[in-house]
């Protein structure tokens, strides 16, 4: 079976490579770090998740508040169109204003314009090092506030990642229980939530500096022993911890999940105003995200609800995050794209020109609707 | 009159600003820099273009090669549509997977979908240090292997700039007669080409042992003396120097100019197949630009050529280096767009298919065809 999983080409001159769409993302990091180049997007879900749907998606993860989501990584691709038709979308190049940008259009239009079969994407250099601190804060809003803080000082870490107390008690024990690979690393205790500060770069005493910047912000906040990973293990048990996050919360009940995306400085409103949400709905949230560019995944928690609450009353709960979103300035998916799930709250997000000029795209690539139908608009 | 020119907000807790788009790029830059901010899309016309221009041709300019074009500092803008009715085209959010991308559509879309009112640009810490090097080459193709070698060894100057002797040479005597600012530090004398490197960041050390690392690279090529700009005013004279070249190769003699982009390995094959080309249909070329990121532009002199072959032989040599450079896997336009000139080689760069779905959303955004007709196709 033809499963379209080539690394058709590393061009270590250009620092380019050409993939075809079903190369796992992970394979291919690992494929050009091998070459000491480096591939930043960065999904949690790596390790089973293709490159040609992190493209179609534009996905993101947590470097992409130093080095960008996948958009900023495609250069060119070959597309067919459901006409049957190829086309490459734009050239092999840094810069392109030849056209409009047929690349930008179809990277995140989730599979309704055309099916990718290859696509360039441009690296970059492998960072040599880097360092993590983990910061406990005692609220939810106390640990929001201080992200936008740490980017007003001019540094940008390649991660800041948020998750609150519950996210990394479910985690811990689903990666003893389900994983059977216990954290030895302990969260400190008593804490509301917390902030993973990644730093990277070539140079280590540029890091130290960064992270001494980081710490003189973080303390002008309500937090508790910061916890600096100075061992491969620590990092190592720290990312697993926040990479676990979303099967961990998954595992005894199910859930709704969404990726809003706001401005930084509204992150603290946006969690509080979650929280009260839910209590005028009845429903519990666990939040996590990648909150260092405002992108917070939300999964709200079944628990034992009926089956009327879980259809009806919920998802009016979630139209009302998303009003709460918008009107921070953010808008309803920061990496996760819109789907079907998404599709009922469009009009929350933009206005119905927007959605007839989209409509209106979508007719000029694919005038039988014969692509992914139904997503989206 | 209304101008259009307000810069209506600068939100240092987002690092966002937003602007219309009568703003000229310089006073911008200017304004955000007080806070310590930076906005990096730098034209050498900057100090008269507008951010409203720069956005519809996804302007570029020697830092891009490190930090991006207006692309990438866009994310969202209001846009009129030829319709009378208004959309925002995003959000104020560094991640947006929420339907089709608009405001990359609208980005280099050279006035033809809308009219641009407001736009939300994203910002940066200001680098607090930089230094400069001026590397002579005994010809241009030396210069231009040496590019790629640099980007190989994991280097991202800010700026890696190339200009021919001759580029040099006119542009001093500008200065000196035209400006009447004479320009005091000297080039290397009975060289061919010279790049101009700059590096920028927070850190002095990591600065100088990057410029190092750039020396052990270009001393493998065909180099003359480098000059290392330690002074202010030396730095200001080199980039006076490069950045009046257009109007100094335009000052005795009529040109048409093009900035054709190819991955940076091409560019020995780019720069000598131009000359060769010039050498095959009687022109006179002067070559410069930023060749960091692939992107040359191309003089094509007139000097005293008959009106024939200024308006037959010499546009037909451009479709022969237009041929050559996507041969070479590059574009027509890296940051000037298409507008009327490059409009009928547009089928050298892409297929009927590509162009027949640019035709199509050009019509659903402005279906009765009154924004800025005939450009581009």
């Amino acid at each position: 079976m033809e499963r379209f999983n080539k690394i058709l080409n590393i061009d270590e001159l250009n620092l380019q490579a050409t993939v075809e769409p079903g190369v796992i993302t992970e394979v291919f990091q690992n494929a050009v770090k091998e070459k000491g180049l480096f591939y930043p997007p960065d999904p949690s879900s790596k390790g089973s998740c293709f490159l040609g749907g992190n493209l179609a998606n534009n996905s993101g993860g947590p470097k992409a508040v130093k080095y960008g989501v996948t958009r900023d990584y495609v250069l060119n691709m070959e597309v067919v169109l459901p006409t049957g038709e190829i086309i490459w979308t734009g050239a092999n190049v840094m810069k392109n204003s030849t056209g409009y940008n047929l690349t930008q259009l179809m990277c995140g239009s989730e599979g309704t314009l055309g099916v990718i079969t290859k696509i360039v994407f441009k690296l970059r250099g492998y960072p040599q090092k880097n360092v993590l601190l983990l910061i406990p804060f005692t609220t939810n809003e106390e640990a929001c506030k201080a992200i936008a803080a740490i980017f007003i000082e001019g540094i940008t870490p390649s991660g800041v990642e948020f998750f609150e107390r519950e996210a990394g008690i479910k985690t811990i024990a689903y990666c003893d229980q389900v994983l059977g690979s216990p954290v030895t690393t302990q969260l400190p205790e008593n804490m509301g939530a917390y902030l993973l500060c990644e730093l990277d770069g070539n140079d280590e005493d540029v890091l130290m500096k960064d992270a001494e910047r980081v710490m003189a912000v973080v303390e002008r906040f309500e937090i508790g022993e910061v916890l600096f990973a100075d061992s491969t293990l620590q990092k190592e048990e720290l990312w697993k911890v926040r990479k676990n996050i979303s099967p961990a919360v998954n595992w005894k009940t199910v859930t709704k999940s969404d990726d809003v995306v706001v401005p930084r400085s509204q992150l603290p409103q946006l969690i509080v105003g979650i929280k009260e949400i839910g209590k005028q709905y009845d429903f519990n949230t666990v939040c996590f995200g990648h909150l260092g560019d405002g992108n917070l995944h939300i999964n709200f928690l079944r628990d034992g609800m009926s089956d009327h609450d879980w259809e009806t009353k919920v998802p009016e709960g979630i139209g009302e995050v998303f009003k709460l979103v918008v009107s921070l300035g953010g808008t309803l998916s920061g990496e996760h794209g819109v789907g079907i799930t998404k599709r009922p709250y469009m009009s929350i997000a933009m206005n119905e020109v927007n959605l007839n000029l989209m409509r209106g795209i979508k007719k000029v690539f694919d005038p039988n609707g014969i692509l992914n139908p139904g997503k989206i608009f």
